[in-house]
């Protein structure tokens, strides 16, 4: 196919999930292009076409927009007055600012999955401490208070005691940070779904995913989710569409959801998935967050799925019909690399062959980043048979890959 | 991982072998750096660091060269002096001529199998009019010719009758063209058979393919081989393997191997693998050809097993650990797509659009070539339970995009 056929589709955003994007790009043949911050930017390592500049800028976005098919995020922090410039001379940015919103701001989020009838937790708008007073009247104190934009991975979430609430709240406003509170489910486990859409309306969704966070910070991932039984799944997946149709999300959504016992026994959280994953209990299921984009808890698709989210999430946006969702294996099980409180003296390479000579099923998927600690650095798949072996494989290989030890 | 830090490793050759290196060395955070004659080439397209030049040129090699941890090829055909050269003053390039050699003159090739005690076609130097006219008394007429270098794809490969026989050797002779001839098989199908081996021994190796070749030219290849005996199967691994490790191979090599009948009821062809994978013969089988890099029979491993044959190949010449070859699903099969005669006015992009919507599960890969009668422009990989359903779908998907109708 000659050059100038080519689909070019535009990523705003450097970071390892564009990055991720380039194997479905040169398979398919699609040109892709990223804005970076910096030419050593994890994305910009492995793709040829990359436009420096910052996002904040309108310039520098309509310039690495020029000739581009499809224009889309791997993170929702571009402003929303600049995507919506963007629009209004013609670019195809993918998902809209329409849909985006939702991902962007919690509370119109919990508001429109409400008006929507999707399971939510009980929540409010808190712009004053008298909201919150009331708010934790209602739940009986079980109050998790949310920044309503710009938070991710543990950031701009906190589970105030009853005598914290009052002057956290205050603290917050006065800082200027808009909020909104939400009861703190008993949660006995984290589910995600992930759907992808596309513009003429096809939504494809991947098996439910279960995953274990650390700090708010997903740590691992096992799909199908194991013990999940098959009502649930399929409502957590009619969920899925719902909420991708519904918002009319373009690429891939994907849906964090708490599941909770729904014999609150002991009131509070009655098992915890990151012991034992998959325990049986009677379930049901509430949104927790949205993010328009592939997402951590969909990175088993890459090895453990007929096509990956970064496949599905170029074919969406350039509106390509969709690929299969069907697993390849009876589990595949995602391992985080988070860095370490102290990086080990051991190279990155050396601890990779270190990995592969114990692991020949890993596969290891790096992102090109320096260590920081908690920083994502990387992660490793496993599919496989068993749970409990497969997640050990995983586990143990991103141990090792982050301590230079084996667990 | 630090900049500093990545293992680089060099690919001589800009087509889609290299070009489908780039997603395992992004994974594994490989810095892959090609050596292209021009911007445009299909590996060039997706790889950042690209040395423009001619790889018959000494200095290109060596610049192209500088840094590398390991240098690699993607064909048989830089000069061996040159890579002698470049080892002389150092440098890790892999394969060693040593090795290489065997898939650059098919004449050493089949004494050096012979001397290993790997089965192989009867054989002879042809030298003269004479030695071929000694050669065809001695197998009854059934004569395959062949230049002892610069051959692929059925280039540089004479089937002549017993009539054209003299005056073709008379006639390559003369041009220049140093020639053997074996026997001309009565193949029932081709099988392959790949395994990669690390310098430090290791070798691994993937379950055996079988593959239908139109016009010398490998048009589809199904894995595992259906209808193998395990211990036929066995026996191809295990040449694999020897040859592997006699030869000190390093890297993917790929041993093409026939399968004959060994009761030759009709003394000639006795079943057709392009009209019948898998038909149930008592099979033999002997080496036709060795490559020594990924090979076209095994791009189905890059959607049908745990390690690709580009991963692999990244992996050996590095000398890391090798990884798992077991296979995803009970059958993968490959088809190529190879330009039409005349190419259809839809567009490449459109034709792809079909496919997709038509095809959820077929896995496309582009190597974002021009249109030529007979190139090699893609393949379709497509996972599956059953053959003839599975090849049914990747052979009508890799007909629409040769000739945007369906078959």
């Amino acid at each position: 196919m000659s050059e100038q056929h080519k689909p070019l589709v535009t990523v705003y955003g450097d970071g390892q999930l564009a990055r991720m994007m380039q194997p479905a790009a040169a398979e398919l043949d699609i040109h892709l292009r990223v804005l970076a911050s910096a030419p050593d930017k994890s994305a910009a390592q492995v793709i040829p076409d990359v436009v420096l500049g910052d996002y904040h800028d309108l310039d520098v976005l309509t310039a690495a927009a020029e000739g581009a098919d499809a224009i889309t995020f791997e993170h929702e922090h571009v402003p929303t007055e600049h995507v919506e410039a963007l629009i209004a001379d013609g670019l195809n940015v993918q998902p809209q600012p329409s849909a985006l919103l939702y991902a962007q701001d919690k509370l119109l989020m919990r508001q429109k999955l409400a008006e929507l009838g999707a399971p939510v937790p009980r929540f409010a708008a808190i712009e004053s401490v008298e909201d919150a007073r009331d708010f934790a009247a209602l739940v009986d104190g079980h109050v998790c208070l949310k920044a309503r934009r710009g938070g991710y991975d543990g950031h701009g979430v906190w589970f105030p005691s009853a005598k914290e609430l009052e002057p956290l709240v205050e603290e917050l406003l006065a800082a200027g940070t808009p909020l909104m509170a939400e009861e703190k489910v008993a949660l006995t486990r984290e589910l995600s779904v992930l759907a992808a859409r596309r513009p003429s309306g096809e939504v494809k969704v991947w098996p439910v995913t279960e995953s274990v966070q650390r700090d708010g910070i997903c740590a691992e991932a096992f799909a199908p989710a194991p013990n999940l039984s098959p009502e649930l799944a399929e409502r957590a997946m009619q969920v899925g569409i719902k909420v991708a149709t519904e918002l009319g999300v373009t690429g891939v959504l994907a849906v964090e959801l708490f599941a909770f016992a729904t014999k609150q026994d002991a009131g509070c959280i009655i098992a915890s998935a990151s012991g034992a994953p998959g325990a049986v209990v009677e379930e049901d299921i509430a949104v927790n967050e949205l993010a328009m984009r592939p997402h951590n808890t969909g990175h088993w698709t890459q090895d453990g799925c007929v096509t990956s989210q970064f496949e599905q999430h170029l074919r969406a946006v350039l509106d390509l019909p969709l690929g299969s969702t069907a697993a390849l294996a009876p589990v595949t099980v995602m391992a985080n690399v988070l860095g370490a409180e102290e990086d080990p003296q051991m190279p990155m390479p050396q601890r990779v062959r270190e990995v592969m000579e114990r692991y020949p099923q890993a596969k290891i998927h790096l992102y090109g980043k320096d260590h920081q600690p908690g920083r994502k650095i990387g992660h490793v798949n496993v599919v496989g048979e068993d749970v409990e072996e497969t997640r050990g494989i995983a586990h143990d290989a991103a141990h090792f890959l982050v301590y230079a030890q084996w667990a």
